[in-house]
């Protein structure tokens, strides 16, 4: 069994809770087989957003088929 | 005055603010004077658990009784 | 162009959100160009409050005047 | 010349150098030009596991094609 | 459900998957629940032991029981 | 929205600089909507190269579509 | 051979030695066979105290019984 | 003596040399004694920026007057 | 409420308490409302010192008024 | 008392557990008084060895003679 | 086959890749068989120096004669 | 000009202050052109040793002969 990690940032106009879903839910849609999520960066873009942009940098694990 | 720290890791389906409550409520049912609590991982369990379960492990500064 | 980055620390009696949100708008009410915020520490204060009051120490990057 | 790092998680019921040969084996099988591993973390997983599971973290990086 | 994390230092004169094994053999023997273990570092002792003693410490979760 | 992180080494004969661009060069070319680049290790490789190799380990952030 | 180690902060209106003796007394009042101290914080403490408190962070290893 | 710090990022479409310098450049403007700097990040701006803007995030100490 | 912090290094011929002490002295001779200081870096300049130069880097947390 | 510190890689065809005690046998070779041993990075070596190299990096702790 | 590493800072009046480069000269004009090199740190003193000087950190690895 | 940086460990049953000191007179009784010395670790080592005997870890940068 092997799982392999790959880097998401999920983004939100509402709070780090869904930003974090944001970026579990895309792992969710294309990849068979998640197991875990650790949050690595948080934080919030403001000049390049029309309001304040909740980012949170995940790392997601998954089982890669045989 | 001598104070310790342990480390716990609160559990919630609902959000991150829940698992650290959930580990303060934890620390604070057993232990005395509790001062302080660092989050220190933030992280989502998927394949362990029917639904998300958000974790966040948390440092619990508690001062020790002479 | 050229940024500057100060530490702010935001709290609040609710949630981490809140105190996240907490330090931007004190940076906002005093800075000019405001570009990003991140994230450093989280903790919570149990014994100097009288309630938990969660902390969230953030950077914030701002643009400075020519 | 341009390199890739990918992260992968090897397991084995025997030992930590076995945990780091099955992502090796895994990665030689997918990937040409493997140069080089790191190891990035250890851990033992021991309630998801029928045996003590032996992880081993690394990142593998291998040489794009032009 | 709340885990709690504790550090402990295996030690073998034979390998460092024994010096784990050696940590994680005495985590189960006093803790319910153990559910998994993170290797935080690996060293040698020379001057202080008859033979190489290889020291592994580890961070061991476990379950607090209700 | 969602971004996605890979790890490229860049690698040139000249200067660091080169080899972060490099790189870049590599993520534009294969990558739509390519944000930001963040520079995480440099180092020269000597034996293994005719000259000296100036490398340059990046993450390259870009956003992945619907 | 198994050792565990625990995190004390030690308190001292005087100076940071003082205070991380102060950590080391009380963990060999209440524990056999200490081994080794780490230091990991230094502080002061200024508006929760009358005088600035010199506060020292450490890790206590000790070996446990079998 | 008392030396402060403070964070700039500095920013060029050339090279990272001329980020830092740009960042020295602005605090030599603006402060007394500057003594030295730490470059603490490097990165490359490609969404916001016409072309390739390198960031150069430093450190500078300056003494501060009596 | 609302924190900031900031970085000094105080110096010492004399030990390390002093030097820490030097930059508590400026900060409170300066900012009102200081609340706690964190040691980052202690170090010796003795090149550019007639005698050995004690220095610590802290970061000083102040309260910032309404 | 005075203990100084060096940095060596062991290499090693078979395992990780060679490799360190392969850098351990060259410290003993030639340095008295070795006390300890702390283990860096694990890697592995793949393009430019005929067979998977195992490095260990290694710091050893030796006392110095008066 | 036993690699050391020891660390050098090199400096340059003009760039940092020039104090790379200084450091590098230096290490291969006094050791054989020098094999990579690891940028640890980058910085510019300005007080101490008539110009600004560049300064690079960096570990040299190179193999031991058996 | 190019810095040679070594790390050595100084010892005392005194305090933190002497073990530093004691580092750094080994360190002027051996090389040229001292400049400046980082403390890396401190600790107290109790199980070997008559005394409690602080430990400082520190690195010694000096300045290469031509």
């Amino acid at each position: 069994m092997v799982f392999k990690k790959i880097t998401l940032i999920g983004t939100s106009t509402e709070s780090f809770d869904d930003a974090v879903d944001d970026a579990v839910d895309r792992a969710e849609a294309t990849l068979e087989n998640v197991y875990w999520v650790e949050v690595e960066e948080m934080g919030v873009e403001i000049a390049g957003a029309p309001d304040r942009e909740y980012q949170a940098e995940v790392e997601v694990a998954f089982e890669l088929e045989d």
